[in-house]
Order: C-alpha cells, then sequence, then structure tokens
C-alpha cells in the first residue's frame, strides 16, 4: 500500500456501524426535534386558546397537504421498483383511496381543524397561512428535489421520534382540549404508520449509505429536516402565543 | 358582439393607468414594507445591543448574498438583449467589478457586519443563519424562477421604498450606533442605486402587464416579496430581540 493510500486510510473516518448510526440519529433528535419546542411545551401544558390552537391547525394543514406531493418527488427518482411500491403506501394514507372513505391523513387533519371550530373550505384554501410556515414547508419541497435520493429518503427519519410525541400529545389533547377529541384521528393512524416508516428510512440508510461521507450527508438531512419542523412552529408560536403579531394578510383567531 | 362577449367585457377589471398602478404598489408598500416592521423600530430608535445589530448583519448577509444569484436567475430568463444589459448592472452593483476595488454591495455589508464584530470567515460562512431567514430568502430565487418573468422583475418593486428607509437608517445609526457609521458604505451607494432599479421595473411592468390580469401578477409578486423581507425580520427579532430563543445551532452573539 502506499503511503498516500495510507495516509488517506487514516484520514478517513470510520463507517458508523448500525447501533452507532442509530445512536447519532437518536442523538440528534432528543436535541433538535420539534418535541422540544415551547409551543409543544405549552400546548401541552394546556395553556393554548382554541384560536391558538386554530392557528396551528390552520398553518400546519399546509405542511400536511404537502406530504404526498413530496413522497411524490421521492417516488419519482427512484429507479428500484421495489422501493416506489414500499414507499407508495406513504401517499395512500395521507391521499386515502377510494375503497377506504375516510382513510386519508390529509381528510382526517381537516377534521381536528374542524373540530378546533374552523370552516373545512377556510382551511384547505390556505390563504392564510403564515409566509414563514410556508417558506419552511417549501424548503422540504426543496430538500427532496435537490437533495440525493438517500438525503431526501433520511429526512422522513423524523419518524423514530414521532411515535412518543403523538402518543403524548393525543393524551394531552383529550385532558386539556377535550372538545378537540373528535379531531384524533389522524394521529390514532400516524401511530402505527410513524414506527413503520421510520424503520423503512433507516434500512434505506444503513443499505445505501457505504461510506462515512454518506452517512454524514444521511445525517445533516435528519437535521435539516428537524430545522424546517422548529422553523414552522417558531413562526406560529410568535405569532400567537408570545406577544407577537401576525404579518399582514395572515390567518388572525 | 356576441352577448358572451360582451358579458366577458364587462367582467374584465379595467387596466389600471400608469398613475392609478403606481398608487396600488404605493399602498402595498405603505401597508406591507418592512419599514414599518417592529425590529426596524426599535433599531431606528437606539434601542439594539451590539450583538442584536450582529445577528442583523450575520442574518441578512445571507440575503445579500442571494442577490447577485437572484439577478442572474432573471438575466437568464429573458431573450432580449437590451433587458439583459441594463439588469446586468445589478449583478454588477452586489459583485463589483475587477477595474473598481471595492465597489461590491457584498464586500460593503461584510464591513458592515465587521464594524459590528463579527469576524468576515463567520459572516461569509453562512452556517450560523437563522433557518427562518435561510427559507424566506430561498423563496426569493423560487419566485424568480418559477413566476413568470413579469413576476420576476416585478418582485423588485420593493426598491421603489427602499430610499426612504435607507436615509433613515443611515441617520439613526450614525446618531445611536455611531461606531457603526464606518460599515454604511452599502447603503450609500443604495441610495442612488434602489431609485434607478426602481424606475426601470416600473417601466418595464408598465410595458409587459397589458392586461388588468397581469397588472395583478405583478402587484402580486410585490406583495410575495414584502411577505419575505418582513419573515426574515421576524426571524431575527424573535429570536434575538423579543425574549425568544435562537433554534439549535443558529449564531448566539
Amino acid at each position: 500500500m502506499s503511503e498516500l493510500l495510507q495516509q488517506r486510510e487514516l484520514e478517513t473516518p470510520e463507517l458508523l456501524s448500525r447501533d452507532e448510526l442509530r445512536a447519532r440519529l437518536m442523538e440528534i433528535g432528543e436535541e433538535r426535534y420539534h418535541h422540544r419546542h415551547p409551543f409543544h411545551l405549552v400546548m401541552h401544558d394546556g395553556l393554548l386558546t382554541a384560536g391558538q390552537l386554530q392557528a396551528w391547525a390552520l398553518n400546519r394543514y399546509y405542511y400536511q397537504s404537502r406530504i404526498p406531493i413530496k413522497d411524490a418527488i421521492i417516488l419519482s427518482r427512484s429507479d428500484d421498483m421495489d422501493f416506489r411500491r414500499a414507499w407508495r403506501q406513504r401517499i395512500i394514507d395521507h391521499d386515502g383511496d377510494n375503497g377506504n372513505p375516510g382513510s386519508a391523513g390529509i381528510d382526517r387533519w381537516i377534521r381536528l381543524a374542524e373540530a378546533s371550530g374552523l370552516e373545512r373550505q377556510r382551511v384547505i384554501d390556505c390563504r392564510e397561512v403564515l409566509p414563514g410556515v410556508r417558506y419552511a414547508v417549501d424548503s422540504y419541497l426543496a430538500l427532496v428535489s435537490n437533495g440525493s435520493l438517500l438525503e431526501a429518503v433520511a429526512s422522513s427519519l423524523t419518524e423514530m421520534f414521532a411515535g412518543k410525541l403523538i402518543a403524548l400529545r393525543m393524551d394531552r389533547i383529550r385532558k386539556h382540549y377535550p372538545w378537540l377529541s373528535d379531531g384524533l384521528g389522524y394521529f390514532e393512524n400516524r401511530i402505527s404508520q410513524a414506527p413503520r416508516d421510520a424503520e423503512f428510512a433507516f434500512e434505506y440508510v444503513i443499505a445505501h449509505a457505504p461510506t462515512r461521507a454518506e452517512q454524514e450527508l444521511a445525517i445533516s438531512a435528519l437535521v435539516r429536516k428537524c430545522e424546517l419542523l422548529w422553523a414552522q412552529l417558531d413562526a406560529i408560536h410568535f405569532a400567537y402565543v408570545q406577544p407577537g403579531w401576525p404579518p399582514p394578510g395572515a390567518f388572525r383567531p
């Protein structure tokens, strides 16, 4: 082996084992996932008004409405039929299918928004969504469009952390905001879907990141996904909870 | 004339005259331009700390750094050599030219950041830029990439309102933050460049929006530009001024 090769080998950080990679991802989730965001803390403590919950449901609808579009972009980027068949389920989860009316995640989110007191059409219009929420969500579409397929898939690894947050949220909503309980169908479905999606994405990353450099790209995609989830709540929190102001044209409860 | 055509004519809103269009644009500026943003009000009242001004200079650098990229996208979308020759000047203003060292708007902005106490490399890296600022700026690139050329040009009409804000800001910085005065070269240049750019864009819209529907597209592009300027300051204000929190990984003064 030449000296140059030896030197390069020394400089190349080692591939993380499956357990090490999982630990790194969990660590990022612990530090950066939006379960830590003050908006969720306040929500879970029962301190939000009905209007603030409306603002959350209406703004987050924009995120929900973009999920199947995001997944269709990912679908369009893979030439592996097995991958596409597996990933397609995510689109079905959110868009529903004709044989199973009411199954669509998007419809279930709309029912949550209706339970909060909003009219369906006002939610679907997305005209009153905060620009900051819109930009953060659109950055997700840009990430899965412009990054590598590995990064696009890895950005969905936040599902590793979703189950725990959703279980807590359902419990606290039933306790503090019982009038919203009829709208919890979306979360009921996600409780089983999220771990399945997380496991698939994790196995994909294990199989498609054969170098440490690629593992780092996947890790960084997860960081970016956490950032955009966090930024959505920042926009909502500052416009509606912490004395702030919605910008001209945005939803006012 | 058929009844249908008559009816359509009745329903079509009339083309705005030059003066009416200008008045509509000015009205949008009055209501939505970021001269009204609380961050600027607090800045002009002399109430910002050095660290808060650093956060502003560092975050807004990301916007500055994207301006010539935005203008290159617009350049790339026109097949009119006269238009391209005129628009090219904006790129020169921000990127400078070899015969005129120190002329680049971006360099001048870096000097402002340095005057605030930041190291050049830390600013250029953009690693500590708030995600919310990044998304808002990137949405500007998406607007000029995905909208029509008319909308792309119209989005620069905010320059109609820039001169007044810049004059006020320079005055207040000299008064309240005299240690920043050495860094005002960027604004000195913009005072003459902004009205020239605004006039060009306005004449372009007059010439290239021959229907009311197109005029409305131009007006709406200006609204969207105001929104993304506003959202940048929201992110900065809430992370650094109004008791808030920079997200994990963002700049801390």
